[in-house]
Parts: structure tokens; sequence; C-alpha cells
């Protein structure tokens, strides 16, 4: 028996960067999924096989023995080898394990790809060995796995993956889950710029040393578009939620994390019809994200075309971590 | 007998936008000059002949009569001849003129290029009649020029022109005049875009409408920026005056005054090794500023060239209006 699970990625609509210190992050899991096929196996060994991430190999213990693709693929390997290996902990059981990962989402693009293949692999496992986890399980699981890429994160992605559907993250407050009438369709356009987003919220943090002041106006600012932009999706307000994008992103430039090819796709789908357009993320590369009219989705797409971005049409996924058992 | 005046553009460190509401702007005289040459006619004529505006042609009364270039160029135009009528009328005498018009101030710019032909003009004006006008009488003929195109102007760009230097306005305040030791050298990257400052003024008023408590707190941080950058610049403190100015063109951009060529031109500059860069001016088109060491100007240059965009160097001036007479 062979079992599959799926979990969504997701975008930051609202409070990247500002949540790290003040305020509400506004966050849509999406209908891009990651999906993971798992087996067992006789040995002991954990194989993963990824075409789309680009390498297959396997953990002997801890060490990683390449088959395909580069020799060591860094944390992110070894979250998938945690995410794995702390489940069949929690479920006191030992087994090799044959791992298959396939991805729609972008890799290192700021759409959550790591954490949905963490809680993907979970259920997976779970599911393969009757643990019966429940939803909270899976995403505490995955957390792990997730603290081997970002250190400490903010539980925002395992999260969003895990449950699906809109997602209201501030530090210190419980996090609320929305679901929203009918269909919230954006664009993102894909920068293909890798960031990091550590050193990203690290050059935020060394400018706010240099100016406080201004920097903590500034993400008051963004704190108050987040909450604002909270309440116009709820109403689905659109052109209000393409103001607070539109003044989003420049707050977020003010802080020095956008580049120019997000500018360009940012200002291409505004030209091209937007209600409003942002980065989204870290920045420094990644994705941004237009919202608009879906007459117009169309030409915003050629639009990021011509910036040389990759644009996908991408709307909201109320649909969290699913497993089904293959024969 | 003819005379030549001359009169310094000008372009705006911090402010713009913010001072129609709130704070200061700290304008710079810059070392590029509009040139008037000025000789009385026997009829009632006046000429105005500009290679760079592209017209030549004459007033009679005040009807415009074109000899080459378009036939009527707007309220630009009627500017130039209200400043020569109105000096002519506060000296209480009649004649027909030839004015000849060059500058290296680039038009339609936001470098104040009408502004200061408005100024050379009434001072080449006032000299030709022995007018003995004083540079407080010079700026405020001026500025009757300048009402026509602008409407009710600040009054910055006659002042800057007349006075040169460093002027930190504010409204309801006294205009401050400062003077720097030694150069202050920038880069500014023309995007060749025309712009309507007037249209651009109007666009962040309607967004200030739609979001009031957000733009205002945009514009707040604004003003701080400006009296932040003008500590700065007092102290030549060059590395922060590049974060304010990084930090100030992000909060530009959350109005919606930026364009993708001005950001690409930013990113650019950045990129080459200045220590800020933003747009200046209204935005909408117009130009970008960037402040670096002297040693990365040639770098930046490049890299607006890249852009497409038209660098020059340029100092603060401290030289304002200058009249002398020729044989």
């Amino acid at each position: 028996m062979s079992v599959e699970a799926t979990a969504p990625g997701k975008v930051i609509l609202f409070g990247e960067h500002s949540v790290v210190y003040k305020g509400p992050a506004i966050v849509l899991a999406i209908d891009k999924r990651a999906k993971v096929n798992v087996n067992r196996r006789q040995d002991k060994r954990i194989y993963f096989d990824s075409l789309d991430l680009g390498f297959a190999g396997f953990f002997e213990d801890e060490n990683y023995i390449p088959v395909k693709g580069e020799t060591w693929r860094g944390r992110r390997l070894e979250a998938l080898r945690v995410s794995a290996f702390k489940t069949m902990e929690q479920l006191d059981v030992e087994s090799g394990l044959d791992l298959i990962i396939r991805s729609e989402i972008p890799i290192a693009a700021g759409l959550g790809s790591s954490a949905a293949i963490c809680v993907a692999i979970v259920a997976a496992v779970g599911e393969l060995f009757d643990g019966g986890l429940s939803k909270r399980e899976i995403c505490d699981l995955a957390y792990e796995g997730e603290k081997v890429v970002h250190g400490t994160p903010s539980g925002v992605d395992n999260n969003i993956s895990t449950f699906g559907g809109i997602l209201r993250y501030e530090r210190g407050a419980e996090m609320e889950r929305f679901e929203l009438e009918g269909s919230l369709p954006f664009v993102i356009g894909n920068s293909k710029r890798k960031r990091s987003t550590r050193r990203l919220v690290g050059r935020v943090r060394a400018l706010r040393e240099r100016e406080p002041d201004l920097v903590d106006e500034v993400i008051d600012s963004m704190a108050e578009v987040s909450r604002k932009g909270l309440e116009a999706l709820v109403k689905r307000d659109l052109p209000r939620l393409g103001d607070l994008m539109n003044i989003n992103h420049g707050l977020l430039s003010s802080l020095g994390v956008s580049i120019a090819k997000l500018d360009l796709m940012v200002h291409a789908s505004r030209g091209a019809g937007a209600y409003g357009a942002k980065l989204t993320g870290a920045g420094g590369g990644g994705c941004m994200i237009a919202l608009s009219e879906r007459s117009k989705m169309g030409a915003i797409q050629k639009a990021i075309q011509r910036c040389r971005g990759d644009p996908h049409v991408i709307d909201v996924s109320y649909e969290g971590v699913k497993t089904r058992r293959l024969e």
C-alpha cells in the first residue's frame, strides 16, 4: 500500500515584514499544491525522489547519499528528513521509506513550497502507519521540519498548508482562519530570482537600527494596511484592496526589500488594468501579486511575461492537507 | 546695449508632495542655468526666440504670432510674456523686446526650468531699463509669470532661482536659505517622460480622499524624512542622506507617483553604488536623483543610460540670478 498526501502553498496578501514587529499578516492558501507519495521500504533508508526539486537520494541514518542531482541540498533537504523522522518517532515506528515529491508550487519564491512539502510528508507518513494524526498534530510535526530551514519561523506556513483558507496571523494572538464566499483569483508574477527571507528580514532590522523612528512609523502604516486590508477582503471591496496593495508595495519598497524586476512587474500589472499590485513575501526576488477583474488577467499575464516574469493565475484554496490511500 | 541674465534650476531633495500638506521641502539650486538675452525693439512687439524650447515668435499685444516651431505653446509661453510685461509695468516703461532664451535645464522634468526662465527674464528686462530691482522684487515679479503656469505655486521655484543655495520651505513658515561648505554633487537621471505636477498632486489628493488615515500617516513619515534629511544634509552625513532618500522614494511610491522607468533608474543607481536614490519632483515622469561618492558617479551615469535615462552630474549652486550688460 502507498499513501498520497497533498498540501497547498500560500501567498502573503498583507503584512510581510511588518508582522515581525507589529500587526497582522493576511495569508491565503493557494490552489497550487505539493504532492507526496510514500511507501514503506524493507531497509532503514529514507529515499527522496523529486524531479521538480532536482534531486533524488536517500538518508542512511543522518547521512545523505545522492542518487541524482546535487550531492547535498542543505537545510531544505534536511527539513524533509526531519519531517518524516519526527512523524515516525511520534508514532513510535521505525521504517525505511520511499518518498516521491512533486510540487506545482514554485520553489524559493515565497509561496510556501517547503512548508507544503513538510506538511504533505507528515500527513502521508502518518497515514501510512495508521497514526490517526489530527491536523493540529500534522501542523506541529511539520513545524519541526520548518524549523530546520527557517530557525524559528512564524508558523504561518505550516498552518496555512495544513488548514487551507485565509489566515490572520499576529504575534502573540491566536491565528484566525477565514473563509469567503466564491473564488478570489489573483495573478502572481515570479521574478525567478531566489531570495533569502533571513537576509531580507536582517536588512530591515539593520535599517531599523539606523532609523528607528521612521522605520517604526512605516511599520505602523503597514500594520494599518493589513488591518484595513482584512476588512476590505471580507467585504470583497476589490478597488480598495487594490489601493491598499499599492500603498503596501511602496511601504515595502521604503524598507529596501523590493528589486527592479518586482517593481517592473507591479507597474506593468497596474498598467494592464490591475486594481493593485505588490510584491509578496520577503522581497529581494520571489513573486509579486496583482488583483484584477478576471477579464484583465490575460493582459496582466502578458504584461508580466514582457517583464520576463513567470505569471500564474491562482485562487484561494480552502482545502488544507489531504491524504488518500492507494493500492 | 543688451543685457544677459542667468538663473539656476532646482532639484527637490526631500518633501515633494508631502509639502502640500505638512512639513518642509528641501530644495537645492543646481549648476544648470537658464540664460536670457534682451534688447529693446523700436516697435511694441515682444519677440521670444528659444531653440532649446523649440519655438520662436512674438507677441503683438496679447496675440502670439509664431515664426518657428509650434503655433502656440500654451501657458508656458504666456508665462514668459507675463514676466516681461509685468516687469515693464512695474518700471512704468513700454517697449518692444527681443528676448533670446537658452537653457541647460531639461524642460518639464521637475528641475524648475520655467521658473528659472521667468526669473532671468525679469532680471534682464529690469536691468535693461535700469530698474534697480532688488532680488526680492525680481522674485515676486517672476512669481506672476509662474502663476500663469501653475495656478498658485508654492513660490519655491522662483525663490530658489532668484537666491540660489539650499532652501527649506514649509507652508506657513518663512523660507530659510542655507549654504554648506564645499560641493555636494548628485547624479540625476531624466526619464524623458513629461509629467504634469497638477495631475500628480491631484492623484495624491484623490488617494487621500479614499484612504485618509493611511495617506496622512505616509505624509507624516515623509515630513519626518524631510526634517531628518535637512539635519543629515547640514552634517553632510551622506550614508544617512542615502537611507533617507531610499525611504522617501518608497513613501512616494506608496502614494502612486512613481513609474517603472524611475524605479528602474533608482534601483540601477543603488546597484552601481549610490548611497541612495529617489524620484525628485512630482513623479509620473521627470527625474530621479542619486547621491554617491564622486568615484561612483561614472558607474551610476552608465547604469542610468542602460535604463534609457539621461544622466547629468549636478552640484548645488549658491549663485542666484545674475545680470550683466553687454555692449
